[in-house]
């Protein structure tokens, strides 16, 4: 039998993990909760997923406005094996006595704190870490691509140190606001939270990162230098890249310049909503100088994580030991090569 | 047997006809055309188009970027029925020789005049004209979306006047260049090209327009004044539009309030490229008052014409007699409601 | 004695007027007011204008960060004649209360309704209404736009009717979030409620507005369709406006292609804060077609009101009993043409 | 007498520069060149500035627009002491056979190679190095940056070696078009040029960069580590560029939180186009960790330069012996405090 999920925010990142979990043969969605009629709420019902009311004071804004709604929230945690909080950052910590009071295991994502399940998760780094545990927090979207490049690296060669600038995107393509329209704001309290991040997943690593917001929407662009523990040659790294899971080595030289050129070869790929859940890293962008590697990589914001969810809750339900099997199966059944 | 199609020009416009051709069921591509080696001369192969190199002196670029080539667009041409131009704006117009000479039916975007082929077309208001015809022209992503909408209201109602003001996107997603970063720029060359160029599809259409170009890469929209010929109420103009083909009647009440939020209703619509073939019109967003109708539309630049490129092969190769059929098959066929 | 004036919120509007009224000789600036310390707090220092906080909570954050403040808004409304509320949207009708019971004349701005203070200004349209007047209410930045070009064909041709698409811009240069960073919004309440606000100056105009925001930061721009009462050339519009004030005729000729271009100009001319206070005008924008005029008109969101308040104080007060001779006063001071 | 200065290329350095040397004791502006009538052209005229067409062949333009020039290149060369280059990168070149062969000093831009002068200049770190020199290259915005805060950092503490990630504006304001408008373009060629270049003028430094660019027009911004030799506290830093020439200390805390924020307080300063000559340093996004050092500062790409030209002139016409004498002298004069 399927284990049962639910998704407690059909939103960005809640109708992408729904829509994969859907695609496994060893799990489906039992229901996704919404706070308001809307398209996104629609689309929910056109994907087949039972729609939930987030709490009980919304059904009648539902019912108003002719969207049938299966119940709430209470109603869901009561069909699920794990639910999947993709409300937004930290509103998760507020759920989650509701979801151990129902008894289900709960997934958080990077807007959350790690104190609040304990356990940070990346498929490729720490997957054993959520070996049926009753939750977990699968880390933020710039953690996941850091240690997607980061974690082969410290495999293969050793990592010394790293130092990472990341160019953020100001808003998601959808949102109705953002980032100041045209100018670059930096992240003034250094160092940033990102490098603390990586090593709730990557234990001990010596990570210092910067960070601006930019006025673009499609993806986050990090500039990385690793000193690593040996010398190594531009081929060595990428061949260590091109053995790992979930990334896409991509290059100028083949059009490929920019954030937008990723998104279209997205497109191009006919991916689902356009999405490119690898990491894009430039194979003419990789320069090595004795020990030291410098590479730039874009990171999808809005759906990277998503394979990530599906494989942590494989971990959590015991449904696969083994993590690179774990990887394959969920890639397999949403298209990535 | 199903008619050959070739495009000349395998980019933004040329990978999409390409795409929506073959899923048709009267006829196939068999083959495209690429200057360069790139990521998307290596879609082309991935969607199973023949690739050829457009021109003679191009062949040897694929060959050390270890490309295959079929030949170049001369071999192309002795093996199709139509061939679609999708050259930049003004190269069509070179070709069209080429093609004659060849023996190949042709047709062309909205980039060329309208005196090139001497027909311009749109499937809904004037699918007749290139019955038969040994070329015609697409009109523009604009002029498209413009006809979508005033050619059902001038049917229903008849039109007195129109004025439209056209909010340019400034470039698209995938451009490495692009309009000013941070200004508007109007067309100062008043009235703009627009408004004549309704009129080689509905003729006789009184219909003056202004333009300005913005900085932002999804899609256009369209202020729209019609004195209409009656009075009538709004719900009667969205009972007509309804009615209507390519049509997306949207609402901001729905939480789609700008175009970013069409993008993401074809993304959540799992349309191939996340386009939105149809031109939204936002329910809510109408008005009239007396006789004047007021309302806003949004136009996909990259992908309106696509359906229209299929009819109007189907139109020159006498495939289907009646344009209302065709458009029908066309959308059933690439998945449009 | 020079009438003395007061700012309650020293932000992009009221620093502006501040200056202004300082270069005036028959008006000085008394005080200002700031919620909290900052770089625009500094500047009104370093600009001669005593600084008051504007509620009695706030001077202890004021104190702590080492600024000196002279009191709060009570005690500046004990030493002016008229103060000029530049708070945002919507507050100045709170605050109004405050200023009839320190018996103070009060000006607002756009952000507010015009039954607020009964009479809405504009210096060349209606400079009368607001002679001896107790408060009044300077109207919008796009409202004066248009009221700066409508007002002089009406005088000049008589108009039947006007249309109006407003481009606006998404948020000002220094914001720190604003609107979609890459969409078009459409206002779909329609028709928006600029034409109405036109009629609070130009009583009786027949004129219809749409409205969409864009990503850009720098200044509106309007298409206008305006019917007038006769066949008029395109020389005879720009004789009349060469005439009119506060407005800048700019060419794409000359260089000046968008918005950024005016701001580049009004940087040429050494404008204070690189404003263009003036609304500019394409000369090679503006069409006749009969009696129907086309043109595009930019709109410096930020500034084009300044003047408009300076007028405002003197009509109050009783300082200058022709519009034009105030106008003239006004502009001479502050070094526009 | 005034040392007779030529500026070929009035555009956006060019111009600035010679508002600059206008307003300096010790020179003057005998002359500048455009290639085209425009506004740009006008404001040459209306600040006093000698115009002369660039090229012979572009007389007849500036003739049919009714704009007087006093001859061309070849003329104003007669006239000069020496010849400031700002014309677009690469042109210089092809320029200097000109300016020897009139016996002229010459001073290029960024945009040309160290090469052609031999000589790059920083008024801080290398001013003696142009000492009575026949040519010299003032460094590009981004260098002068990176000099402005690294060469006082050297002299205090020792440097052993620096990382830079330098996020780009994609255009200038005033720009017609630009980068990609919604997307982040990495320099995928490694290290990028900006590294090496910084060493034509701090000779021996270790100095690593990585690029993006970004669609926005206002300023550079640069994430900085420096590996210092000796371990410091942040206030030990901040001293010694409070003492330093030429920058901003700016702070978040005062509600400068981005490029935008910066940019009006060069308004609010009243600064001539509204230009931030020096470079912004955020005073709380400065962190020490032992010896390593990180910080963010936002570079003027429009203006940095201006002052370096005027000094640049100053030391090759042996006008003034000490760099720093002539840094005062220069600011003074243009109102940097």
């Amino acid at each position: 039998m399927k284990v049962k999920v639910g998704i407690n925010g059909y939103g960005t990142i809640g109708k992408r993990v729904a829509w994969a979990v859907n695609r496994q043969e060893d799990m489906e969605i039992a229901g996704v909760t919404k706070t308001r009629p809307s398209y996104e709420a629609s689309t929910a019902i056109r994907e087949g997923c039972p729609l939930y009311a987030a709490h009980a004071e919304d059904v009648d804004n539902f019912e108003k406005a002719g969207t049938k709604v299966q119940g709430t929230l209470d109603d869901l945690l009561k069909k699920v094996d794990v639910i999947v909080d993709c409300t937004p950052g930290g509103t998760g910590a507020k759920n989650k006595e509701l979801y151990d009071k129902a008894g289900v295991r709960s997934i958080y994502q990077g807007g959350e704190e790690h104190t609040l399940a304990g356990i940070s998760f990346n498929a490729l780094a720490n997957y054993q870490e959520a070996w049926g545990a009753s939750s977990a927090r699968v880390v933020s979207c710039n953690t996941t691509g850091l240690v997607r490049t980061l974690f082969p690296l410290q495999q293969a060669f050793g990592i010394q140190k790293v130092f990472a600038s990341l160019i953020r995107r100001g808003a998601d393509p959808a949102d109705k606001k953002g980032a100041a329209l045209n100018a670059i704001e930096p992240s003034l309290k250094l160092p940033t939270h990102h490098g603390p991040d990586v090593r709730t997943v990557m234990h001990g690593l010596d990570i210092q990162t910067m960070a601006v917001v930019t006025p673009t929407t499609l993806m986050h662009l990090h500039c990385i230098v690793v000193d690593l523990k040996k010398e190594v040659s531009e081929k060595e790294v990428l061949d260590v890249w091109s053995r790992s899971p979930r990334l896409q080595l991509v290059s100028g030289k083949d059009g490929i310049k920019n954030t937008g050129q990723i998104m279209e070869l997205a497109k191009d790929l006919h991916r689902v909503r356009g999405d490119m859940m690898e990491i894009a890293v430039w194979k003419d962008g990789v320069k090595t100088i004795g020990s030291t590697l410098y590479y730039y990589q874009a990171v999808h914001q809005e759906s990277d994580v998503v394979p990530e969810n599906v494989d942590c809750i494989r971990a959590m339900m015991k449904l696969e030991r083994d993590n690179l099997a774990s990887i394959e199966r969920t890639d397999k059944a949403i298209g990535l090569r």
